[in-house]
């Protein structure tokens, strides 16, 4: 693989992770330059490329002094929510490859601007979704490839993870979780569960999302938490938080699908993504782990939980062929090696400047599902329609980004 | 126990094995009525009650004949669920305590007229929603009760059964639900699992359903399983289904809690109710039969699936007063013993001329998702209102039912 420069922006408990476990243990990326608005970050970011590479890396805390740097061939942008459009579309502008982390959209206006942004300047931004690599998530999907499943007519999927310590209390009150979930209420991480789903449904490839109708529980997990666990932090004992602890989302799609969405990160529970696919002949369900098949299991099998788990021995016959060669070559990296994938997905596509596996248009559809159930939830649930952000491209049939990585 | 009389209105696959397993197991009550629009059902109910009591019941055709004998005390309706509301307020107006089957409403108007029946006559209708009466939904229900969850904010379930086979080719097509499944697209059976979570946030007892949104994906599951089981059968292979074959329902409820429904009866799965009960100290999902405990179990335990089926350990100390007696004596009668329960509790209330546990209330406000779904879907998810049925006596304290199956 060619050799890339990159540069990093944002070192929060996430970028520096990602530079150090994944970014820096790529043999053919050099990172050139670090950036944070805080500075003990952009130190902690500089030191542990000087200390595994070797090279002292520009440091800043304006990214734009990045942006500026000729030498660099793309950006990875892990900074706050609110802040990644505004830099991926500077990026884009610089013509720097652009690796967003995931998150989600403010304003349509936003997406629409990022996807303008793309098609002036013909550079492409991919959406970091890892979750698109998971390894249960990549066995799915090419088992919908083969039509396993029969005709695909809903999924679900969600962001079940309870965050209440890290919202709460994480990165002494400068997370940037905690100024959103005092301040809005929205779907605000819809792109695990929903990228891979919407690789499973051919969205902007045949298909696309058009409607969706979004509901917020009231808010009580942080509240009651923040009272029982640090009763003398007054400011926050005080807040009112305006996020609803469950928002469940229902998207309608061209062909008919329904997919289910959740976020649920305000109460107790173990962590899931809830996967969830269902066909006219089977399904996959992550909660159990478990694949039911037509003719092969019984609806009349009351007793279920015997097959509990059973998605393991469709392993051999239908892992995917990323994951085939990724187990062999050895898993690496972040969230059981998702994170590995992802990045070297955005990288090859760097090296070979072609387009990348999720492209600016899946970023902008799915980032748009929080800013449109913002909107769904303020007016009692209303049915919102979602922009179709390829102007009808989705229409006909769409060439895959080439690669190893392809989705 | 006092001993009462009953006449049961239709007889088909339902009403026959109830009256089989279940009412003719009861010794207080006497069965001095059957009848079926169909002969072969009335005889079949005739024979059996003859068979096992040794008594020979009126068999009629015609409902009016059973609602005029002055000794029948209480009628049991288990007939196509079009009919229930007609026979229940005629039934009510003839002084008859009703049980009704479950099923949903077709109407807003209907369930107006059955709470006005009621209201006028004061006779109880009773919903014999049986998975009030199962054993985890009454574990459950008890620790909440207990506050073991904290403050419940989002409850979740369904009909996840696969009935394909039943509504595609049952009873020799004479079977209700497939004329629905042609014809209809709503919630058609949204009490499982409905009842349980009402009875978990004190619906009409404190709280309210206030509103909601139902979105349905398109129909595949039953084309394409009759193309592959029956191609000869032309009248149903050109048959174009109207029902969905995922509905979900998002129910917003006045103190702030979520209800999320999911009608799931036309593709291939296991069973299930998908009961879900989320506070803001812990979980029960039925899915993994488990239990999360805010400070027990730990959120960073990402391998959750050795503590699949934990629910079982807490049922020595949380196992509802109903079902510890239950245990106790013995349980009988079919769906796992939740229907010896449910006509236990009805007959009990009818036997001592009190409430029935669930209410002719409960009852409106339970079958009014269905016709209200479908409102919801034919207008692209539409923001609905639910009436209150209780016409404000929600916001005061409810004495509650009496009797050993007080829910």
């Amino acid at each position: 693989m060619e050799k890339i420069n990159i540069g990093i922006i944002g070192l929060g408990e996430r970028g520096y992770s990602l530079l150090k476990s994944v970014i820096l243990e790529i043999d053919y990326v050099d990172v050139l330059g670090v950036c944070d608005i805080y500075e003990d970050r952009t130190e902690r970011g500089f030191d542990i490329v000087a200390e595994k590479r070797g090279n002292k890396p520009v440091r800043t805390n304006d990214y734009k002094v990045l942006l500026g740097m000729p030498e660099i061939d793309a950006i990875v942008i892990t900074s706050a929510w609110e802040s990644h459009l505004q830099i991926a579309m500077e990026a884009m502008n610089a013509g720097k490859y652009v690796g967003v982390e995931v998150g989600g959209a403010y304003s349509i206006d936003d997406c629409w601007k990022l996807v303008h942004t793309y098609e002036k300047t013909g550079t492409p931004c991919m959406m970091m979704e890892n979750c698109c690599y998971g390894r249960n998530e990549l066995m799915v999907l090419n088992m919908v490839r083969q039509g396993i499943f029969g005709d695909i007519v809903h999924c679900a999927g969600g962001y079940h993870h309870d965050l209440r310590h890290e919202i709460s209390f994480g990165n002494e009150n400068r997370h940037y979780r905690l100024r959103n979930y005092l301040s809005r209420n929205c779907e605000n991480y819809p792109t695990h569960e929903l990228g891979p789903i919407a690789k499973v449904l051919d969205i902007n490839r045949g298909n696309r999302m058009l409607s969706l109708n979004s509901v917020a529980s009231r808010a009580a997990g942080l509240s009651d938490f923040i009272k029982r666990k640090k009763p003398e932090d007054t400011r926050l004992l005080n807040a009112e938080f305006k996020q609803g602890d469950i928002v469940t989302t229902i998207i309608k799609c061209a062909r008919g699908e329904t997919i289910v969405l959740t976020l649920d990160t305000t109460l107790p529970r173990a962590y899931s993504r809830g996967f969830c696919v269902r066909g006219t002949k089977g399904m996959y369900e992550e909660q159990t782990h478990s694949i039911f098949l037509d003719g092969v299991h019984h609806e009349y099998d009351y007793n279920w939980s015997k097959q509990w788990g059973n998605a393991d021995k469709y392993r051999e016959e239908y892992e995917h062929p990323i994951w085939k060669k990724y187990l062999t070559e050895g898993v690496k990296g972040g969230h059981e090696g998702m994170d590995w994938l992802v990045f070297n997905a955005f990288f090859e596509s760097v090296a070979n400047k072609t387009q990348t596996p999720i492209d600016v248009y899946d970023s902008a559809a799915w980032m748009s599902i929080s800013t449109l159930s913002e909107q769904s939830i303020a007016c009692g649930g209303a049915t919102v329609y979602i922009p179709d952000f390829t102007n009808g491209k989705w229409l006909q049939p769409q060439t895959k980004a080439e690669g190893k990585y392809s989705l």
